[in-house]
């Protein structure tokens, strides 16, 4: 589907049917994900994809009551990273040399440039930048679902520390920021599923300078 | 452009070519970033489109010495709002009534709702949060680019407050969080034109449960 017009088909679907996501959909969805920018090309997060039943069942009854979570064919979790480590550094070094056949003593430059930025940001700059980072990753999926024909609402009204436990995010050195259930929009039951979109005018979204 | 080709063809353009993005591709990449979803539908930011070169050069003198600033055809800078008031959340509620043709004593539920959250946010939550979403439209406006095939280079590398008072966002109660750089790339002078795309790979990225 045209771009334009999947942003103007989507919109955060409040009540689902039940139905599944076909994996070659959701493969599409993730791959879209993977390939999103992101500063310095570091992808700070990591995507929890839940497809069990059991684990939507944990999810609404302790973190998300919205009624997405289980009508729902999949949560795509977007949980940023704590903290990013030497290691993580040297990692993303090593897979721009290796992927783009560069030697690692010819990208010193750019590590220092990312270590230089880390330092300077600290812990709590990093948590916010890393989290922002996220929502570009989500606005490509919501925008990737959207031209796949698969609703998609964003959802970031749930226990944040809940999932955390749920999901088992908090040892692996992650923090949830926000998800999106995938899945395809009962129009009978959802009052907006007809609605139409409210946007502010360009007069009012947009300065000219 | 498929957006999966679009999201591989695009990189974050180092060296631009001048060229000027026509006015048509602009609009369309304008009303994508319109069209962008946002939490509560409430796109609590406000975006600065720079065409004038005299614009262009200041914000390159004084706030950020990429050399996309100059060589780029338009600059559009994400500025979030500092506090979201009353009067724009009034201004939303009424925005919605008009455009589904619902009576505003229908809506109370929903405004208190949002006045709810906004209260428990508070100032810097709100502020958080107001930056976050304005991720999602960068995200939605890098994607819409590349579907144009213009290239969009993400920039958070800049000085806000400088930024601020060039473009005069402060007594607008705005604040300039990220922008993007549309035009063209140069294939002779920047190295990353032909580089390969460098992403974590599925089994890195993704946790599935």
């Amino acid at each position: 589907m045209d771009l334009l017009k999947a942003l103007k088909w989507r919109y955060a679907t409040k009540r689902m049917n039940g139905e599944k996501v076909p994996q070659e959909k959701l493969d599409n969805i993730l791959e879209a994900i993977r390939m999103a920018p992101s500063s310095l090309g570091l992808q700070t997060y990591t995507v929890i994809v839940v497809e069990s039943d059991e684990m939507k069942r944990k999810i609404s009854e302790k973190a998300c009551i919205q009624p997405q979570v289980m009508e729902g064919s999949h949560l795509v979790v977007f949980a940023a990273w704590d903290d990013v480590s030497a290691e993580n550094v040297e990692a993303y070094i090593e897979s721009v040399s290796k992927t783009r056949g560069v030697n690692i003593s010819d990208l010193l430059d750019y590590k220092n440039l990312i270590n230089g930025f880390l330092i300077k940001a600290g812990k709590d700059g990093i948590n916010r930048w890393a989290a922002r980072q996220a929502y570009i990753a989500l606005g490509v999926g919501l925008i990737s679902s959207a031209t796949e024909g698969v609703d998609a609402t964003p959802i970031e009204g749930f226990d944040n520390a809940v999932m955390d436990e749920v999901l088992e995010l908090k040892e692996k050195g992650l923090s949830s920021v926000v998800m999106m259930a995938l899945g395809y929009r009962d129009e009978a039951k959802d009052q907006l599923a007809k609605a139409a979109k409210v946007r502010r005018s360009k007069k009012d979204l947009f300065i000219y300078k």
